[in-house]
């Protein structure tokens, strides 16, 4: 598949960050800075920008803040045309924190919001537009909130947002690929003018197939993370989607050196991937955190009980 | 997804047995026959029918020959409907071995071929029908045979052969969803009668996703095994097709009680599924082969030598 217009983003950092507390040191993250530079990926996000406000730096590493001066700290001394971005979730920023994009390290500022806040999305992302950054929408849960609600939220962006992209993010892992193309057929058909974008969660290793399924459809901005590291089950693995596109300008040879050389000692440490209860979470369309409770537990091989959890308390 | 016309066949003993030369013991074979008939699953595959005059049953487990004996004692005291089916590979079995099905404990015998293979797999085929099996013909590796000489096996399959099914086999894991779906597509236009099947590899991460493409374009015979297990990267993992199947008569509990307490534990002595190697060999079309010395050896995790030693060999 070669197609110019398609982007990747690559969120190792910010999606994997969610398993550590955002906890990855400078090094590491230079590393994959450098790796998925080379590679030429277009974009990677490093963190989210939350307010101090609501979040300790005592409790969380420097990728739940994303400041200015440590994201310049990792650039230094990397020749790289990437662009770099960072999440913000509706009501969790100082709009204040956030400098104009000419003194900021930062290219791209994607805002994660579900439908029900589409409002106060739209506002933020204008802002950040208007600052001077490149701005998306991230439209999380996507397979709970598919309904008409949905199409007037995309009515709402397509009139008043200047966002260059909006995504559905199956934050689930709950989608199948007719859904999926269901979803970028609705996007592609309001959003005129604008990108859709594809972020998948693998719960069901449908990650890859999923976003192989967007880019038939039409969506262009796809996300990936390296060796598929993310909140439980994970993300696409970026190594599968650079082996997948054609072009020419992508090279997975310093993905698969830096999944040898940091990706797999780290698997040893923290959990991420194909893991019963994360199944069971997405076939079920549940957020994972009952799952994640479980692997922390002494029962998290006890897949029936948690299966039967889910599905006997009754729909009334 | 309910369509009534849908079997599915889990061949986690068949294709499993190709990771320890079929050295499952009656203790755990019995284990996953119990489950997977519990689960409400049509077949389950046991192994290969081989000639002990071409492979040792000192090198081998039972379940490389499938002796009739060997069966009866496996579904000896287990209330179950499920089918039995077993593999044959062209050229590796003696035919006078195979008593009529009256006579055995075997429902359906699946013979696997290549296509340049055709004539001999429709004779052996037959040949079990005649006996009064089920018969079906599986082609091999046919991400790389997809030209004419496909549609020419199929139309002389259509011709001469007596099999309720024909299956595309993924033997390299390297098909996307739109090949997958050409195929499909092919297989039911030249194949009036025919089931057409589908047995995916997991190298890329696709097996599941590639099934449910199947599915959307017809296919109803569907291969799984139990947590994905199988040669190198796997297959596609039963529990997720139970789980996107809504036919009530499916209860994937016996599944998830199975992996806790069997795999769990077996994965931890041998290996299988999203390991780099095979997903290159995928992205490639390769077989796995190299890939599965790579992971004896000991530069198991240098994926970028691999990577280059597969395409840096010229392709005069």
């Amino acid at each position: 598949m070669y197609r110019p217009q398609i982007k990747v983003l690559d969120c190792t950092i910010r999606d994997g960050g969610l398993i550590n507390n955002h906890n990855f040191d400078h090094k590491f993250v230079k590393a994959v800075y450098k790796a998925v530079s080379d590679s030429g990926v277009d974009y990677i996000e490093l963190g989210y920008k939350n307010s101090k406000e609501l979040f300790s730096p005592e409790e969380y590493g420097y990728w739940k803040f994303c400041d200015d001066e440590e994201i310049a700290k990792i650039k230094e001394g990397i020749e790289s045309d990437i662009k770099v971005s960072v999440m913000v979730d509706v009501g969790r920023v100082n709009l204040d924190d956030v400098k104009p994009a000419s003194e900021s390290p930062v290219d791209m500022i994607r805002t994660a919001t579900d439908v029900k806040d589409i409002d106060k999305a739209i506002y933020m992302a204008n802002h950040f537009y208007d600052k001077g950054y490149e701005a998306t929408l991230n439209i999380m849960a996507i397979s709970r909130d598919r309904g008409p609600e949905l199409t007037d939220a995309l009515e709402q962006i397509q009139k008043e947002s200047k966002v260059i992209a909006v995504y559905i993010v199956d934050s689930f892992g709950a989608l199948y690929q007719e859904p999926v193309e269901e979803l970028v057929t609705r996007y592609r058909k309001i959003l005129k003018g604008k990108e859709v974008g594809f972020h998948g969660h693998n719960n069901q290793q449908l990650a890859f197939g999923n976003t192989i399924e967007a880019i038939i459809h039409g969506a262009n901005f796809l996300d990936a993370t390296v060796y598929g590291i993310g909140r439980a089950a994970g993300n696409c693995p970026l190594e599968l989607l650079v082996g997948f596109l054609k072009n020419p300008k992508f090279d997975i040879r310093p993905i698969l050196d830096l999944i040898s050389k940091e990706f797999i000692p780290l698997r040893e440490q923290i959990e991420w991937g194909y893991i019963i209860p994360y199944a069971i979470s997405g076939m079920m369309g549940e957020h994972p955190r009952a799952a994640m409770a479980l692997r922390k537990g002494d029962k998290k091989e006890n897949y029936r009980e948690f299966y039967e959890s889910l599905t006997n308390t009754g729909l009334d």
